[in-house]
């Protein structure tokens, strides 16, 4: 795990040059989106030698079995071997499945990955875990397996939605938060209009591997980087079909953070002033909004099938205070309700 | 790679309760098909405890992602977490499909393989290739990974049709070819009908380990195993959709195997007398039947997308004399025609 690079470059088409330079790859295929066909590939274009190009539907929606048949078809059509390479240009849902569908295609090519959206850079660039949603579970069916390299280059948020950047923010806000107490003091501080973001993706990446290293396959340590998702990932999936109310992931995110640091405050030792401070810091920036009560039950029902469970008790991270957190801390399903109506009172 | 035990043993219920004796896991599924559930689940019932049956119809035909989504769906319906235990008990495709459906649920739980066919044993239980067919290419979609363990019973055989035997025996005669000149005079003077099964299995299961332990990604020597393999899936996959005409896998092999030794001869300095020697032998046991020319072009075709070429060029393992083979021989088209011509020719 981890043998790959990740470089954090400003020169992109360069970076593309360097690595595909004295390798023999048979055929290169890009996959994108609609978006990254639109708005990426011509940045990167110049470094690119001959290759087809697989584009998919974007969204989380399309990121499913089927979608794989498609590119697996693809790849196959093109004649191409295990000697081939992919290279996944776009936000999480493209390198998620991308590199899935890389990994198992005859058992295995290699794939290259330059993630495009704040999101995918300090969060899917590290750690291996690759996969597809099943029937409404988010990553249901997948692999850990690390790509050759990863190429960084924050020039591609120019033309990320301000909605899509804000939503990778809370990766970022969740790394100060559950690993380091000096990085959340200054995450607090940025304004989204004008960060330095290389610096901070390079933190954030820092953390990320710092701990996915420790622990590769999520047996402890690493689930730390779970904060926020437990509940979060609930509520990403229950709207997932839900049209104009579902929510980016870290939208969501920030909702499960919101619920999971009541939690923490519940039962691992987080100062009710620290709960104050994060939740009032999450709600500024992301304004969410309630969640009727009658979806509880539901929401509830869906971190049930959480990968991060062991013999069907709910397991959480939770925060032992600011940049510190504890993993595998069972909370029965009481306490999750109880947590969804702090949030909802939060909005007043 | 390789880091699971192999145990033959002639009590398999006792060695499946050692093998679940201090692991906790959280819940259990077994893998079978109708044939399996009804003559080999019965031996092993007594060392199982609590579990889920989860019955696939048997075949190749079945070893699809349709197949998959069935098996994932009913882990997902009974609540299996990472922590759960999937037993495969059955042949290749029960092995090489349960396999990667528990390698890819949840990105990855532990799987134990039972199998329960010569093939199965000397060939599917070493080397961690899983996956499954794709739109007629076999395999086309897997990946590797190992079991946790694998234990071999040939107790199953009693109930296993004679020409599923005789299907498996090809695998036993490739390993004598290509690995083991005195394996292969051994072979050659064995009664299928009385043969000290066991002793073969664990020669077999040996020089199978030896020669993956020395290169698991199949960039090199492993690709020795793929003698006969390039032809013999070419018209395996050929016949798989022809009714009565379907070929068991290790018949398609020794289909293979003969026309590749004659290649063999041509190429990689095979004798005559050696060629002439391996062919009388795989036609006096297999008694194969002629393949219609107008059928050689698209099963030729066939061969282009075999997992082993790279570069547009189909690559074979071929004999350089008895118990020596030589990988990576790029062989032509018409060449492969003359190979297909050579077989029909020596049924007279």
């Amino acid at each position: 795990m981890e043998n790959h690079r990740t470089e954090i470059t400003n020169d992109i088409t360069q970076s593309i040059r360097n690595f595909l330079d004295g390798k023999k790859y048979s055929q290169i295929a890009v996959i994108c989106d609609e978006n990254t066909e639109e708005h990426c590939l011509p940045v990167i274009l110049d470094g690119l030698p001959e290759h087809y190009l697989l584009r998919i539907d974007s969204g989380e929606e399309n990121k499913h079995l089927g979608t794989c048949e498609q590119l697996w078809m693809a790849l196959t059509d093109a004649g191409f071997d295990r000697k081939g390479l992919v290279i996944n240009l776009g936000g999480g849902v493209i390198g998620d499945m991308g590199g899935f569908v890389a990994s198992t295609y005859k058992r295995g090519m290699d794939f290259l990955n330059i993630p495009t959206t704040l999101l995918s850079q300090v969060d899917a660039s590290v750690g291996g875990k690759l996969g597809v949603d099943f029937h409404g579970f988010k990553n249901h069916i997948g692999l850990f397996a690390e790509p050759q390299n990863v190429l960084i280059d924050t020039c591609f948020y120019a033309t990320l939605p301000q909605r899509e950047l804000r939503s990778g923010f809370a990766e970022v806000i969740k790394h100060g938060l559950i690993y380091d107490k000096s990085y959340w003091q200054k995450v607090k501080t940025i304004d989204l209009d004008d960060a330095n973001w290389s610096e901070l993706v390079s933190r954030s990446i820092d953390i990320k591997k710092e701990v996915v290293k420790a622990d590769p396959f999520e047996s402890g340590l690493r689930k730390i980087l779970n904060f926020g998702h437990t509940i979060g990932h609930a509520v990403e999936s229950y709207f997932l079909d839900k049209g104009d109310q579902r929510l980016l992931h870290g939208e969501a995110i920030a909702v499960g953070m919101i619920c999971e640091a009541y939690l923490s405050h519940k039962f691992t030792g987080l100062s009710i002033e620290e709960l104050d401070e994060i939740v009032a810091y999450l709600i500024g920036i992301y304004h969410p909004v309630k969640i009727d009560k009658s979806l509880f039950d539901e929401i509830i029902g869906l971190t049930l099938q959480d990968k991060k469970n062991e013999g069907g008790a709910v397991q959480f991270s939770l925060l032992t205070g600011m940049g510190a957190c504890k993993v595998n801390i069972p909370i029965a399903t009481p306490d999750m309700l109880d947590s969804l109506f702090y949030f909802n009172q939060q909005l007043g």
